[in-house]
């Protein structure tokens, strides 16, 4: 209810005010970081007797180096145009009035994920851009390092003008917090799960409210007969062996069969050479022996690692009914020459980002040209693929007339 | 299931295709009126014996005056632009990517509706030009009339080549066959309840997958200081009086107390002259003393009556808060002539339609520009005000390159 309480003042601020805040965020958050850094030691202190592993220390530490980061995040977000009160063309309808779209704010955001304190800050400094209040709802392991932003946050909005409630950090607990959270119906307008799968579907089972859903991203290329041998090479590489655990890396490969044996050698061996272990259909294995046999499982795994399926597939329809029933909905790209090819696969394609000849690593918002993003949507309903400022917007219809009635 | 297994074939439809089938529609409904009424006749005989008021038997009648205007309901949806495949503008990114968005069906749409069978045709033929399977669930009280709708879309889908599981009706039972409907996550990707609150909130309440929510019409008008008073009538008129049952009727009047005692004698002398009930607040009826007092129930009450809440408030301010407090995010609208007043209207007012100085009725899709609407949405969410044929949609991003990877 504080949250709910701050909204009409949120959404009635101009950009100047909020980014005014913003800048003093990320002043008071250079300014506090001995004071973020006593409270994150708590968090790893209790993180090393719990046993976590050192990779997920690294990510749950705050000290100058990655405040300075969040930081430079929030002063980003400064850049990025207010999507509030943007308004579309007006229309003159035949009744005389003239109709059109303004956006604003979608209201209270409700922000659930896990670990990496930064998510706090990032978060925060896109709901407010956008004009709503957050309520912010991180993992245990990070309690203590969110209370402090939280802190620091609410001082640079109160010293700023704006209301402290318009960024609220909710304290941990059991799932129950969790589900009551997601039942605010008419107090909470979107819940914003970010984390493993489990703490996503846990959501969506228990919601009341709206939810933008991030599953998993089971990313598909397909080569095409014909297609370039060196840039199939290269899209395959970068998808699957830059950034191996992030969503948007390749897990599938799918080659058209007429041109399998041109293209699968070269493409397999630059894979292999890196350090990928391939698991192949026999038709696969037929070609490069080498490739261990794939089971079932593995079409529609997200490895989030070094293994990559690979299937030979008869042809584009063959490619699309493979990515209908194993893909996730979240990014296929097509490697191809063909024009006819290039738009089916545009057209036929149900996933949140679709490319032909381009890396699937492009699915992020930075890269889409959002400027920063608070989540990947792989359903379709109010935002599908990175969400930006305005995908934490809505649209209203605006009329303006001179009197007119319907009569 | 067999509305899924529908959704690939549905999604690469041209729209010469899906309006060959919709032309197949309009004439088999023209070409069924005798076995239509004869089906109809059934749920009508149940309905009187059952007691059902005249005017409720009128809204579930099936003749061949009804069929006429549901057949030529189905050949407006064919003038209208397949939102399907439209593709936004591509942006060309620093990476040397092109980037855009690219429109999509949603994939199976859930309707859950009351009474009137002409429901069952206008959202088959919509979800169908949008591309989307529909499983339509209708009330017990239509349940011959929509089974018999339903067999003669199936045969028009079949004989004009597309999949009879296009469009599927589901048998009304009780309210737990609606829980499971709209608990198929996976399944089905939106649920659109129409009917009354009841209905909506136990969908709301019990859905897994996305629903579209539109709650009730609690429609303002606010007089502003300096309005044009013979404009003021109009509205107000227009607004209550033409059809007082329908959610974009209003409901309560705003005065700005500067010139509360210019506008309201005239303005409720019209509205009194019409038959409208008037509930005023303490400074209404000092002005004029005929009024009823309003208790503060008549705030925020949707009337669907000849019944009018009035209010004298401060300023706009006054006016804003008492949208915020009692509105219900559906229509509201401002008579002014000062400028600053009509943007702050128009900034500040949450609801699915602001409007300047025109009638709450203009709330509608036809009159919005949208051709037809498949329901009004309340809430943020993915769509905001009157849903057509778009807001059956979503986007997704494409990419276009030329071998660019991440790197």
């Amino acid at each position: 209810m504080r949250a709910k309480g701050a909204t009409a003042r949120l959404a009635a601020l101009g950009r100047a005010q909020k980014d005014a805040a913003l800048a003093q965020v990320a002043r008071d958050l250079r300014a506090s970081v001995s004071e973020l850094q006593a409270a994150n030691e708590l968090d790893l202190a209790a993180a090393r007797a719990s046993g976590m592993a050192e990779a997920m220390l690294d990510r749950l530490r705050l000290d100058a180096r990655t405040i300075e980061g969040i930081a430079r995040g929030v002063e980003h977000v400064m850049t990025l145009a207010d999507p509030v009160g943007s308004r579309g063309p007006m229309q003159r309808l035949p009744s005389g009035i003239r109709v059109g779209r303004q956006r604003l704010p979608l209201g209270v955001i409700a922000m659930v994920y896990e670990s990496r304190p930064n998510v706090t800050v990032d978060a925060a400094a896109l709901c407010l851009k956008a004009g709503n209040a957050v309520l912010l709802r991180g993992g245990k392991e990070a309690a203590h390092s969110n209370r402090a932003l939280g802190a620091v946050i609410a001082r640079a909005l109160e010293s700023t003008g704006l209301p402290a409630d318009a960024v609220l950090i909710v304290p941990p607990g059991d799932r129950d917090g969790v589900r009551e959270l997601v039942s605010l119906v008419g107090l909470v307008d979107l819940a914003i799960p970010r984390g493993g799968e489990g703490l996503i579907r846990f959501v969506v089972e228990h919601a009341r409210v709206p939810v933008v859903q991030h599953f998993k991203g089971v990313c598909h290329l397909f080569l095409d007969a014909g297609c370039d041998a060196a840039m199939a090479t290269r899209l395959a590489l970068d998808g699957k062996v830059r950034k191996p655990g992030v969503c948007n890396a390749l897990e599938c490969l799918l080659v058209h069969a007429e041109d399998a044996e041109r293209l699968l050698p070269p493409v397999l061996a630059a894979l292999s050479a890196e350090g990928v272990e391939l698991r192949g259909c026999e038709r696969t294995k037929r070609i490069v022996p080498s490739v261990k046999a794939a089971t079932d499982e593995d079409f529609g795994t997200e490895f989030l690692a070094k293994i990559l399926a690979v299937r030979v597939v008869a042809d584009l329809d063959g490619a699309l009914e493979h990515v209908r029933r194993y893909g996730s909905t979240h990014t296929d790209a097509i490697c191809t020459e063909r024009v006819t090819s290039a738009e089916r696969w545009l057209a036929e394609v149900d996933a949140s980002c679709v490319l032909v000849n381009a890396s699937t690593r492009f699915n992020d918002g930075g890269e889409l040209g959002l400027g920063a993003e608070i989540g990947i949507s792989t359903t379709k309903l109010h935002a599908y693929g990175p969400m930006g400022l305005e995908s934490l917007t809505a649209e209203k219809w605006i009329v303006l007339g001179e009197g007119q009635v319907r009569g």
